[in-house]
């Protein structure tokens, strides 16, 4: 296990605390398509889940990865769990309800302390936080009956090295992601993503147990969408042109920015069902794009996006370029965001959740 | 669940954190507790562990109650894991040797993220943290095969109300422990020990797998040895002497201190016992008084005693009197611990280790 912590070390966790600018504070977007997915979410347990995956323990075991600091993962926990619970129910009066216990997990470096101070004081379930990244081994073998996670598999486990190494030809200089980059920095990105999804899914083949669910709700893009197109990858170069605005400005390093790339990638439904085919462990039950949340117009509601934005990412910016910089850097972005609007027109953006289930050996 | 956080919400968890006064930097002296505890609790496993307990599931899950956030916690976990793999080994070359989940559990307000942050890199087991108050319910039923704990079970879940109440007989003016206090004082912390080590053994007899074992390592007093005569009392006593004193300066209200208690009880072994006996779950297997680790000079060590009490117990004074009276009400302990070490000429204290294994039902 030790290996893979360091192998994942690069990876960041949402802005802790319950500050302005928290993550707690500032994830009402990702409320939102929690708020989608909870009828898809409950009709795959009704549907697809398998109650006698029991055996002889009585506790039900329940996973949330990337589950942050609240609220939002408390709101998911709590729709599995009563869905679970009507599963039992409708096995007549006699069926036993089993016992809950939850596995919160995220990054090691996660704010747990507000996450357990969080926790509802009328849950049903006993909870458990499990520090480490997703892309190891965090669980004992078929030790868990359903994984969930939201919003996390767009997280990378690293940047490319290729990507921030000046002596490669992937190197993207003047750059801070893979949108309207060279094929050599595009491919790198895909390599990473290929490789990290193959680990999430042999991670959890080995943990989950046979029959057992994982529903992920995933922010992607369209199948056939390039990644030029994709609506978050536009987010990003248009913050990127903000720190080389900066960078002129001599208030950032240029060198600093060349050796900075956001660790995201965006993948399609495509991407993730070959990626489950490769795997060969899971079988997919259910794939659906869920409604649009987000407002059209962006002059309006620049600000919270920005904050929403601020609240997900400004780990790395902190790291790499200081604490100092942050309140110029969000400002610039949201002056630009408003003035620059147009070039979202034609871009696009999909949140979909995926139902899959573990095949017995 | 919820009623149960509620109940036990006064605890205290030691002081967070790596600084100088923090419990990681001042904790060596229960490192010296479970060094000598070390050979017990291998023997323990060695020769009362069933290794026939894990049933179906190949994952031995063991938990740390009361871990704080380290190191002390690591070393004891990795004796437990080492001497059960052991175990295993000596069937024979073809027996299984499980995978090991660490459960570390402490009150919500414990410093988990440090704990995290310090967890061992090349450790051999899956770790969780799991928040919440030991004398409630933490663990699902029949999910725990070895409990440990160490240097906790002095802890009250509350100070018994009657004792800061200055309308009842109990009420403990001007001190802050019941060491020499009146009978009701007395008889209203037996009150609450009693019912706080029923509702411990009570919480793990249906969590612990039958045939689990448990060890606790318990800061006590021997049999026979009165409360005024247990050490940590007299520390007690001079500890609330010096607040008295910084009461008569104007440091410190006197209100306060009324209003004040630690929610401290040394067992002896026969208390001990007793418990078990009523509550019925658990047969004792050993019981075994640890060597004494304390150095007897307190004049020379008197410095390094101060700063391990007050890693452990500076947050109850500290939501009481604020802050801003710790460095005094410590540097005037230090003190007086030297001018009046006499005091401690007829005291005693054990360190005691119990190996309980829960009854089939």
């Amino acid at each position: 296990m030790a290996a893979e912590e360091t192998r994942f070390s690069e990876a960041y966790a949402m802005t802790g605390g319950d500050g302005p600018n928290s993550y707690a504070k500032n994830s009402a977007y990702q409320r939102g398509v929690t708020d989608a997915a909870k009828e898809p979410l409950k009709k795959a347990i009704a549907e697809k889940l398998d109650i006698n995956i029991l055996l002889s323990s009585n506790t039900f075991h329940i996973a949330d990865l990337g589950c942050s600091v609240g609220p939002n993962t408390f709101f998911v926990v709590n729709n599995i769990l009563e869905s679970v619970q009507s599963k039992y129910q409708s096995k007549g009066p006699n069926s036993q309800i089993p016992e809950f216990q939850v596995f919160f997990n995220d990054h090691i470096t996660n704010d747990f302390n507000m996450l357990f101070k969080s926790l509802p004081q009328n849950r049903q379930y006993y909870a458990a936080g499990v520090p480490g990244s997703f892309y190891g081994r965090i669980f004992p073998n078929a030790s868990i009956h359903f994984v969930h996670s939201s919003f996390t598999n767009h997280w990378l486990s690293r940047v490319p090295k290729d990507v921030v190494d000046q002596n490669c030809p992937a190197w993207n200089k003047g750059k801070i992601h893979y949108s309207n980059s060279t094929d050599e920095v595009m491919r790198a990105f895909e390599a990473q993503f290929s490789e990290d999804i193959e680990c999430f899914l042999h991670a959890r083949a080995q943990e989950i147990v046979n029959g057992g669910l994982m529903v992920l709700t995933i922010a992607g893009r369209p199948d056939g969408t390039p990644h030029s197109h994709a609506s978050a990858n536009v987010t990003f170069q248009l913050l990127g042109s903000c720190l080389m605005d900066m960078a002129r400005k001599g208030v950032v390093s240029e060198d600093k920015i060349d050796a900075f790339n956001m660790p995201m990638y965006y993948m399609s439904p495509q991407e993730l069902e070959a990626a489950v085919e490769l795997n060969g462990c899971f079988r997919i039950e259910g794939m659906e794009v869920l409604p649009d949340v987000s407002t059209l117009n962006v002059t309006e509601t620049a600000p919270s996006i920005v904050l929403h934005i601020r609240a997900a990412t400004e780990g790395l910016f902190k790291q790499q370029f200081g604490e100092e910089i942050l309140d110029e850097l969000f400002d610039l972005y949201c002056k630009n965001l408003v003035e620059q609007h147009y070039i979202f027109k034609s871009t696009k953006a999909i949140n979909f959740l995926a139902v899959l289930k573990r095949k017995a050996n």
